[in-house]
């Protein structure tokens, strides 16, 4: 049997789509994109699938959502390509995309917004001020328009994903948001959209953040815990290679907090990193004690 | 058939009964309350019933919402009945209580607020900082929590309605919103849980407020449409009862913006009134050419 995927640019057309498959016994998985697909993103796509099944529904949205960048960030050039996200999302088996306009998500006067608090501060908080905002809130609205009983989010933006689990959680959305790993290239490099901006020779000196991560985790392996040690570490990998660096932190993987000062890193310590390769921002990061990145340690 | 009404006070055991409810076919409705209720809140009931049919699942939530009270407002001594609350759901046919505890919908590290924007800043939004932000924020848990398909909420509350009403239309809840008339006594004043608070001549003084919002209504019916002049009118009645006023305001009923200099009020005005009778604060409001205060002209 083939069925065609189906692409609604409306919230009404969507919701109805899913309120017929959801009275026919179909369970719905919401994959939140902003397009500009890789196979970071198909992986997200896999899992939804594996947790409804091939009777389930998985919708994909895409929405490059405007709230969620500064005033100088790469809205206007963030990447559009919306024919081959559809071929990918159909060699995906993908059932459903959700590709809505501006204008539908943010209707005129409509100025709600959701903050998740302290989860929102530090890391890409404080260099990306509203940028958090933007993202509860439009998750919040694509979990009320969906209606999800699952939802698949990378870990490679790990703070998002646990300001969206905090704002599911908080606002009682009964989705289970299901963190799925990041995805690198073989060289280490995590798949970003934004990966698209870089020059080969941007992309070269990128491959030092997966060996930042690499050599915080292969210390921390051997026993240190010293969080300003770890950190250091890392730092001293991709300072040569960022034209900024927006930070290198050690923090709890739960509360984003910061160690105190003597702390010792626990097994849920987060080591993030944002930084600038030309104009472009890239992010990594790794919860130390679990996923090391594949091809990073050798490089 | 007797069917005995059921309490929640668990989102979980809430939102099975719900799911169960919604499965074998009934439509929800919600009135969210703050308990303490009186024949305004049972009118929303009438309402809700009359909107879901007998088949339907008529729900009230019991729940006194700490986070839009102010430091200094009366929280702790904010009128609790809930014996009384259950007697009268009972007598009115209501099929469950939702009653949950302060820990339930607001467990530890829950900082997730929901700001509605430019609604929420004038009239009660001005002389109670916070207060809608809290409104906002434990109606959206509501609708995530019980996913009703209708709502009803009392247009004493009118800034509350339209706060709620934004914010479930920019979320995407999908629910409708339905406002109820102000339920007032045989002298004119609205129903208010703060009543209570009032002694027997403050009681008396209260009867100033639809006085005032009539003599508006009677000069606007008259052909009066300077925004001033009616104020001036509502304000004067009401100014030698009150031992303080927050606000006597006409805004458009829609935006609640005020009018501009030199605007004539149109037929979406909205007179609103927040005072101070004794340490009682009791608010009131009329939409100019629509529903005058039943008993106040005679006064």
């Amino acid at each position: 049997m083939t069925v065609e995927i189906e692409v609604f640019e409306t919230g009404e057309s969507f919701r109805a789509a899913l309120d017929r498959a959801r009275a026919a016994g179909r369970r719905v998985a919401l994959v939140p994109t902003m397009g500009a697909l890789h196979s970071g993103h198909l992986s997200l796509v896999e899992e939804a699938r594996k947790r409804v099944g091939q009777d389930g529904l998985v919708a994909v949205s895409i929405f490059v959502n405007p709230t969620q960048f500064g005033k100088n960030e790469d809205y206007s050039r963030y990447p559009r390509t919306f024919e081959s996200d559809l071929a990918k999302c159909r060699a995906a088996g993908v059932d459903a995309i959700f590709a809505p306009s501006v204008e539908e998500m943010y209707p005129p006067g409509s100025e709600t917004r959701v903050n998740v608090g302290p989860l929102a501060e530090p890391l890409c908080g404080e260099h990306r001020p509203g940028h958090f905002e933007g993202v509860a809130t439009i998750v919040a609205k694509l979990f009320a328009l969906t209606g999800p009983s699952v939802a698949v989010f990378g870990k490679k933006d790990y703070q998002q994903l646990r300001v969206i689990t905090r704002m599911a959680r908080d606002l009682f959305f009964p989705v289970e948001i299901l963190p799925h790993p990041t995805v690198r290239e073989e060289d280490g490099v995590a798949l970003s959209s934004r990966n698209a901006y870089l020059s080969p020779t941007e992309r070269e000196r990128a491959r030092a953040i997966p060996r930042a991560l690499a050599a915080a985790a292969k210390a921390f392996e051997g026993g240190e815990r010293d969080p300003e040690s770890l950190r250091a570490l890392a730092h001293e990998v991709v300072a040569p290679v960022a034209d900024s660096i927006d930070y290198v932190s050690i923090v709890d993987a739960e509360t984003l907090a910061p160690f105190g000062p003597g702390a010792k890193v626990s097994d849920r310590a987060l080591l993030a990193i944002a930084l600038r390769i030309g104009s472009t921002r890239l992010i990594d990061n790794l919860v130390l004690g679990e996923d090391i990145p594949p091809a990073a340690a050798p490089l």
